[in-house]
């Protein structure tokens, strides 16, 4: 938004815009997953949590939206370029159960935060106080730990399962990211200079495939 | 929760219990609904819209749950007893277009709010206070208000056929309520003290079909 008194700030460069259409896209179908998630839920509790995860997504989605709006860019246009990888991911990673969906939340939750966490650092000191406060408003996913580790702990025929299924998902998070980046050169750039020493996307992925183990330990399945 | 210094606050009563399990599962079955609608959105600037307005119940709900949870009462308990009536509602008026996804999402929240603004005087102070701040969180429905508005002016014959679906959606809301009310003796005898020279159940219908008429009005539908 520009206002009358002097010149409008600068707002987020044309790759922060991308990565912020990505990350708010991210967020808005990782809502819709959930709601329809939650509604599988066994107990009226377990439906209650879920929803309550889907609607925290929403709460982050809106702070990217007044960030990117403050700037005069509509998120919807910022997002539309991402909308068919992100659908074809959450297509290919269709949860099967109850206890899928729920390492499915916890584990996209986690993804998602680890990808906020290295960018705070590369982008503008605007939208990196975004990507913190948005990092900040955390701690729905307890209850996905505890009903996974009771799951678990109870059937190990399930653990094993769940594990190929986290396996799996992180195979198709990174698969899907690498064409989103494939498509888009800026982006790409954007990764290794961000990255630097860290060694630029596959770096990045060797990041998150670390912190990902660390999740599937918490959830009692490594 | 109780503490050790002195005996226990005197939580709500059975009664106010019971309505309150029936605002909960209002909100989180209107969640579950809204973000169903928000998929079939005919653009991402809708499915955002409807999404936080679904976000919205979820951020109500919470409340509701962290209210009763201080007296040691667990929501899904208050709620159970008003699933199967209250999905009966929604199953009875699910929406076949975008349009009928926001006229229903606009007036059902005001149904909502007239609900909760009848009862915050009737019960206790601190329940009283939670529904004065439920009430209070509003203003997610312009966006529905302008998109229904424009598109009756744009359109007579969609204009008739909207307003013969807000009339449904008063009249489904209404029997159930009179169902939920018909077999619960101590919530009907709750509403005929609180209500009072306001004239008990029917009154409180009364009160909500002006509330109704009004709001078909600002969508354009009277």
């Amino acid at each position: 938004m520009t206002t009358d008194a002097g010149p409008p700030a600068a707002g987020p460069s044309p790759v922060t815009v991308e990565l912020l259409g990505v990350l708010g896209y991210g967020e808005l179908s990782a809502f819709d997953r959930l709601a329809e998630d939650a509604r599988a839920a066994p107990t009226l509790t377990g439906r209650a949590q879920l929803s309550t995860m889907a609607a925290a997504e929403i709460g982050h989605f809106r702070l990217i939206e007044e960030h990117l709006g403050a700037s005069g860019v509509a998120i919807a246009d910022a997002m539309a370029p991402f909308v068919t990888l992100i659908d074809s991911y959450h297509a290919s990673t269709a949860p099967r159960s109850w206890l899928e969906s729920l390492v499915k939340a916890y584990l996209g939750d986690g993804l998602g935060a680890d990808f906020y966490r290295e960018v705070a650092g590369w982008v503008d000191p605007d939208t990196g106080d975004l990507v913190r406060r948005v990092l900040a408003d955390t701690g729905h996913s307890a209850f996905a730990e505890r009903e996974v580790r009771a799951a678990c702990e109870a059937n190990p025929h399930q653990r094993d399962r769940l594990a190929l299924w986290g396996r799996r998902l992180l195979g198709e998070a990174v698969t899907h990211a690498q064409r989103v980046v494939a498509e888009r050169d800026e982006l790409a750039e954007f990764i290794v200079l961000g990255s630097g020493a860290k060694g630029g996307v596959a770096g990045l992925i060797k990041t998150v495939q670390v912190a990902h183990g660390r999740r599937m330990s918490r959830l009692g399945l490594s």
